[in-house]
């Protein structure tokens, strides 16, 4: 049994993580951080992990902390989390950052879309935690940077056309949308019900900082710098993201090959989902497990394809991918405690 | 490995069958009937189980039917299920009925609220399958009646307290709610998303069919011959029940008798959870997962205790307790396959 | 022209009157007073009165506000009223008080659910705000308090058959449903989008503030002391309140009697209006107007009649009913402003 | 007063006309025909109408039909509206019709995307009723073809821009977003509430009946041939629609032009709001009201503009329109009976 930590245990990440990692069947979590509710049961916070996590929020920090679990998930904001990371590392432990502070690997770029990194000497060695991706580099890895949800259903569902060079790299665009669990559990007006039921709009139009992550990976993956045009959108559910991406076809691409090396990239993905050729994903058919569904259709007309790539946010977009870099980094099958079937309706 | 059946999978109760079963250890699916979706995989009904469930819907029946799987699940109409069950026990094999054909004990009560029956002779036998309250007779069942959700709901926050003498039997009110997957997948104007949505109200009052059977259990709980008012609504929801109970106390019952009657009939259930004094159950807190979360207050200005219960409808209303009777059924652990967290948010 | 000012104007309320009284025909809106928002246009504290409302929020109090308009909207917390209401009518304003403030008639009933009260010499003057039951009053009145959303879909379901003697005034329990607006605009984590949908909860089961007030209604139709069970929950939707309303019967009372009661009481009401015998109302169906929709099922087996009222909790239960006394005080037609259809789907 | 008729008027559309025009103070409605639901009253269609809409629905056609109003909405699907609206023109009476028969000059455009077309006689003289657009020829018309919803958010938004030549009118790229009402009433499991709940996903992607509409009217506009790719979304709420739209600058369009034109362009508008720089429409904040809301961002990145624009679909996206077309027509104001505040929250 692997002993696991949650730093920041109140947020909706951190219940997640809660709610996965209480039925892993090769881990136990035996310490969880909150400085809001510490001192209260888990299980008061969150009534739904009543009588399956036994286990009171504390404050520890440090040592103390670093002592009490093998392998920790830091589930709290950017800035907070480069000033406990170092000190867990140096701890000897293994880490898995849900915040953004390591995903970006040149601090430049990091400090124009965020602030001032203070622990820049760790952006090396951190790991993007796409395992689809960089699986390898995660399974010998210390500190691992767990993907933004809006990159995770972006990079999956562009990956294998452009390392195939069935898409050109220019002029990119993605539209993407997620529920509202990924505004967090802040009390913010927002935020509120009465606010986001029955509504729709765009937030962060073309500044929104997931973008230099995606411009990070597709740029890696294609051999050449990226600019992407990119708008979030806020959707009135409370789990999941579609991401609509249009792509301007190389000429001659046809449906059949795009079709073909969807299959062939993604043949030994388990938490990867093709969609039937005419159909597409929706997040209410991964709502609440791991896997990332994608399809697509070319359209003749204007020479471009459009792809459709839904995640649950939490899931796959957080919690969820966090177990999966879990089990690489431990030697787990990859697969295990995430297994679960998508809840619908 | 026990094989099972699903009859009639293609409608929320089978998909949730499905769901629960393809992760349960002890169990095989091994055949899924559906007359409108013979010949379609059981994932392009419900893309939610692509990756998890590889079946193809079929029309079998009959002896066919009976030789393809241990244990059957009806989750059928009622009306629908008394023309199948009687051929699958002749068969040799065990049946758990989702419908409401054998639960009512009295063919004459049934028929005052439903229509004719063409299998009484099967009415004695039938156990009804809530495992807190018949346990013993569901393990050595052949026949195991899933209750109602409503009923469920309702049974499971009176039981303790009418069987200890705390309340009285006369006057009990009963208010629940119900989410939009109760009204099953069938299309009709009154499911529509734009109908339901952002909307609240009440439906079959005073008429409804599970009123037979709440009453028939708890007379049975108390000796004596129980009435309720009961009255459903329906919730712009997919998931959950919550019933609000209103029973008269008898005269010097106090608040901690009744916090203590609950605790000791329900301290060895894995899926009774009780609420801390002062605190209420929430649907959004056991979505997905086999429990029922029960509260309550006593109001001393009225000499009335009331008792909130929920559970999701789909789960321990349904598909759940079904799994939870199949587990008694096959002497595997209660709990096999249903220790689920619930899905928040 | 009157001009008419809001008191409070950055909560649901608030809007709500705005949105109302911008289309008015007799009167202009000239000041709305809040807090939080001084200095910023309402049309940017709610996008949605862009081009419709033209008017800055501001800090004024005291005799700086009194001048600003002829009769004054208080849409301010219960205790925060009781300090302003005061200074207007002593400027010889007339105020349609929205808080709790001025509903008892009771100092030490208001105390006892409440907190002390300030201005109790302004109690016996005050006009419980429900113009089908206190129209006389209201025209003639100097301060209105404009009913709880609860107690307007409560008493209005219950008057005309208490009145008529039809249903017994002991026993009577009240299952009210409340879409979250009531909650109001300020940034809790329990009214977050993600701790709302897709859930069903009650809440201050049993001692909801509401409860005096309804009782005092009741008692003083009825003329006898009325207790009530009275429990709330909150609805995963954004408008509408439906009470469900169980009541013992008088002896020999008939279903015929009670239509036709409810019939002859309402006849001459625009706001409410009766569903044909054996159809319920529905928020839905009246989200947006001023209606109060009522349907009811006696039921022969318990001796008991269920009567179903439904209401838009910041119309009929808060805004549009203050329009409506607005109209009274005025001497305007009672409707004006105020009919405007349902806003369905 | 003019007497207006709606030809099929169970739709959701239908509910719409008829509570937009039963507080219409120059209109009256008289007929309102419904093969589905001949000799019901509308309110028992649509209870929200009660008390408003004193009609039985009829199944009236031809001459009959055409004697009982002097203005008449066609409200049915495309196909079946070529085959009414020629009797009802014959007949002398103007028609709005809001199905998709008329709006497309082509009649081989229209058999491509459509069907057979068997009323071409009359594509000439149909005039696309969009009035910020082709108000002229509107209020002359005999035949208005009302827009399709996405269209008119899409079009509203892009014209100033288009016009004034400050985008390249290739490589236009539209990812829109509706409410479910869109759908229809019709009983479709696709369109019940638990399918729609809690998700998201895209539909007709590169194929939507819209998109030549907006092609249409788009190269009119720049005077050359403009091809888009338009991507339809189903967003989990009643009603709304967001058009998020990407145009590449022409070199040197900066955002304060951009504002600027937007500004002269719509001074005059009404139904055009334009968002303060920095902030964007939401489709919460225009229900139930005939606004089109738009809102952009220059993106200096990718040398693109994005642009935001909402409506209600079943206001200015249908009912709202063609009561303003209706204003057109009769030389009523332009406004009359539109100008409701929108519903928040």
């Amino acid at each position: 049994m692997i002993r696991v930590g949650i730093v920041g245990a109140s947020g909706y990440t951190g219940v997640e993580l809660a709610r996965l990692l209480c039925r892993h069947p090769k881990v136990r979590l035996t310490v969880a951080t909150s400085r809001q509710h510490a001192g209260k049961l888990m299980s008061e916070v969150y009534p739904s992990l009543r009588g399956l996590v036994d286990l009171v929020c504390v404050e520890t920090s440090g040592a103390a902390l670093a002592d009490k679990a093998d392998v920790f998930f830091t589930a709290v904001p950017h800035q907070t989390a480069m000033a406990i990371v170092p000190g867990l590392l140096e701890a000897g432990k293994k880490v898995i950052d849900l915040s953004a502070d390591f995903r970006i690997h040149s601090a430049e770029v990091y400090e124009t879309w965020y602030q001032a990194h203070t622990a820049q000497e760790y952006l090396e060695e951190a790991v993007y935690g796409l395992p689809e991706i960089h699986r390898q580099h995660i399974s010998s890895a210390r500190l691992v940077a767990n993907p933004g949800c809006y990159p995770t259903s972006v990079i999956l569902g562009l990956a294998p056309l452009l390392k195939a060079g069935l898409i050109r790299s220019e002029r990119i665009i993605i539209d993407s949308k997620s529920g509202t669990s990924g505004a967090g559990r802040g009390a913010q007006v927002g935020s509120l019900y009465c606010e986001v039921t029955d509504g729709f709009k765009a937030y962060k139009v073309a500044e929104h900082r997931h973008t230099p992550e995606i411009e990070q990976e597709l740029s890696s993956l294609c051999g050449r710098e990226v600019v992407v045009s990119f708008t979030p959108h806020l959707v009135p559910m409370s789990r999941g993201i579609l991401s609509t991406i249009y792509a301007d076809l190389q000429e001659g691409t046809t449906a059949a090959q795009i079709a073909d090396t969807y299959r062939d990239h993604y043949a030994a993905e388990t938490f990867v989902r093709l969609c039937p050729l005419g159909t597409y994903p929706a997040t209410q058919h991964i709502r609440g497990a791991n896997f990332c569904d994608i399809g697509f259709k070319v359209d003749a007309r204007t020479g471009r394809v459009v792809i459709l790539s839904a995640i649950d946010n939490l899931v796959k977009g957080a919690a969820g991918q966090a177990v999966q870099n879990l089990n690489l980094l431990c030697g787990f099958g990859e697969s295990e405690g995430l297994l679960v079937a998508p809840l619908f309706p």
